[in-house]
């Protein structure tokens, strides 16, 4: 069976929490190579983490090519007997399918691969009646945990191997509500960093002798927090930038510090680039300190470089698939937390369009039935307008 | 022998690290009764340390009565081998008597018991030929380390005892370069504190639900730091504020933090008793609050309450004394660190003169024998001035 339902349930019935497969992408593995898909079973290392498989199926070799990502691992099911079914039963209760990975993302994929297999037996067994066009999955075990064995290495093993992506869809969980209220298209970066300030260790009763770095991080704090990074772009909130601790760890009264940090986080908007970000706060810092203050900042490493993917031919296609299915016109939103399509950005536009959230990572997540019908439609309408 | 080499010598032979006695006061005593006191010793106790001897001697029953100060422990004499002479030998080598205790304080005691001999010699045996006026020893074993078991016991002892005290000479190393440069009058009080601010923990994703208290206690900081407590005294420098430490400790840089704390250390002068301080001080956080930052004060105990011996006619014979004695004009300093002054001056005005302090607390502690001469024709000019 090829319904979305069923392949939801198989998937579900593979206990794949995060690094174990459990057979999960072997599923799929099935399902895809009997519609005619050229499938890679692709295993990355890492040392200091579990290996982790990946799928990466293909059918079609010629532009435009649409390509489909998802995760088949799940977070741990918690405590188990919390559950009103088994968490890795995949039965179906009062019209809901239940168990760990049934809203995310297993249900998305499973309605995403239904969807394809309908659309391709209306094309002929080809993406588009004429032969052209492309139609991939790019599908990890590694996104609930560490990210490193994943998507980051699939799509940078598909570059190597010659793999170009016109566009993406990523079938999380983005809808709040209900079916159709939000799909994402993009997210903030995040980059976090140290301020550290050097002064003259002294005794508090010689305070001539010494320069007290406390002051002076209260007063770079200050100037750093309370000028906006800027005021928001068409696509997102305005950037903000907290610190998030201020440390000194001196405990004798008598002594004044050497040394005090700072440690500071920004969510910041397509108004920045991760490097444009740092020149700023840089500058700005360098302005606070004038010519008296020794200050400097180490950098965190980030991989979350803010993305968009702006509102056009490929976001209009979405919205009016979803708007034929649902009778609802979704909020392109770049709120929430972070997922692959961080990654995926940097190689063709993404967007993020799934299940309805609510019930993800808790004791009896579950997605009703008639909801994997619907997203099966919805997908189905966006291969059609893709190919169209 | 009672000159004050001979004294001094036998006082740095025994090896009275806090808080072994080792003899030290029994050098006192014998001498002090022969030359007609009568002594008392006084042990104190305190759960957790050790106890501690005391002596106090006194000569007289009238006022008016002159009281001399004093400790006969001293720290330890670190690396002994790095000493050019054995720490506790007392030996005299080109014109310097070295040891333990030399200068700080084992030599101005010596300098004092034998001014008083001479001075009692000098006058029949009594304070004042009229047969009026007392003197007395207030001496220590327990002022270098705790000083719980010492000075501020041995007072309160005196005073239940109905011994009331007219004036106090410390004879602790008050000079800085040179005998005669300074006579130190008083000291700032010290007062610490620790600053709360409460805040909202929250996501830094989701400022807006939280509330950050590192900017708030940044503000109040600057605040607090930036704005003058006073601008000095007639005998006293500026009272002065310093935040020693600000500290969260967050280790993840996505969270806003719930709360902030910051050390802070005050060294205050005349202007302020400790209860006017610490009422200054938390009108001006109230202030710098306003309705919306939560934030308290938590005061350490504290017994370093300012205090000062204002010019006058008991600073001006000591002046007078060391002016004929040394040719210089003593600065009346408050500055320094802490001493027993700061119990003493809770009973009578106190002004400490002692030996230069160069060497204090070093290898190789040592005093010119010339300066041990001098330093008893001082405290005789003080006594011939005092009952004069
Ligand atoms: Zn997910
Ligand atoms: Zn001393």
């Amino acid at each position: 069976m090829t319904d979305a339902l069923s392949i939801a349930r198989d998937l579900i019935r593979c206990p794949s929490v995060t690094p174990a497969d459990a057979g999960a992408l072997g599923v799929l593995e099935q399902v895809l190579t009997a519609a005619g898909f050229t499938c890679h079973r692709v295993t990355f290392s890492e040392p200091g983490t579990a290996d982790v498989d990946n799928l990466y199926a293909r059918i079609g070799t010629e532009a435009p090519h649409i390509t489909v990502a998802g995760h088949t691992d799940v977070v741990p099911p918690g405590d188990e007997s919390a559950w009103s079914v088994g968490a890795f039963s995949g039965e179906v209760k009062d019209g809901f399918l239940h168990g760990r990975g049934a809203v995310d993302m297993k249900g998305g994929i499973a309605c995403s691969v239904a969807a394809v297999l309908e659309h391709l037996a209306a094309q002929g067994g080809k993406p588009r009646a004429d032969g052209k066009g492309s139609i991939s999955f790019l599908i990890t075990g590694d996104e609930e945990d560490v990210s490193i064995n994943g998507t980051i290495k699939l799509l940078k093993w598909a570059a190597e191997r010659g793999e170009t992506f016109d566009h993406c869809v990523l079938g999380e969980p983005s809808n709040v509500e209900v079916l159709g209220d939000t799909i994402k298209v993009g997210r903030r970066g995040s980059q976090s960093g140290t301020l550290y300030v050097d002064g003259v260790q002294g005794h508090v009763a010689y305070p001539h002798r010494a320069a007290n770095p406390v002051p002076d991080i209260s007063r770079l704090i200050v100037a750093i927090s309370d000028e906006p990074l800027d005021h928001g772009s068409a696509q997102f909130q305005a950037s903000n930038l907290e610190f998030t601790s201020v440390d000194v760890g001196n405990s004798a009264y008598n002594v004044i510090p050497g040394q005090a940090r700072a440690k500071f986080n920004i969510r910041y908007n397509d108004n920045h680039t991760q490097a444009s970000l740092r020149e700023l706060v840089e500058q700005r810092l360098a302005r606070a300190c004038g010519n008296r203050i020794r200050a400097r900042i180490v950098w965190e490493p980030s991989n979350s470089n803010v993305f968009v993917t702006k509102p056009g031919p490929f976001t209009d296609l979405a919205v009016s698939a979803i708007e034929e299915v649902t009778g609802r016109k979704p909020e392109l939103s770049t709120s929430g937390g972070t997922s692959d399509a961080r990654f995926i950005s940097s190689y063709c536009p993404v967007i993020e369009f799934g299940l309805v959230g609510q019930t993800m990572h808790q004791v009896d997540e579950r997605v009703p039935v008639v909801d994997l019908e619907q997203l099966t439609k919805v997908y189905r309408g966006i291969l059609a307008r893709y190919f169209g």
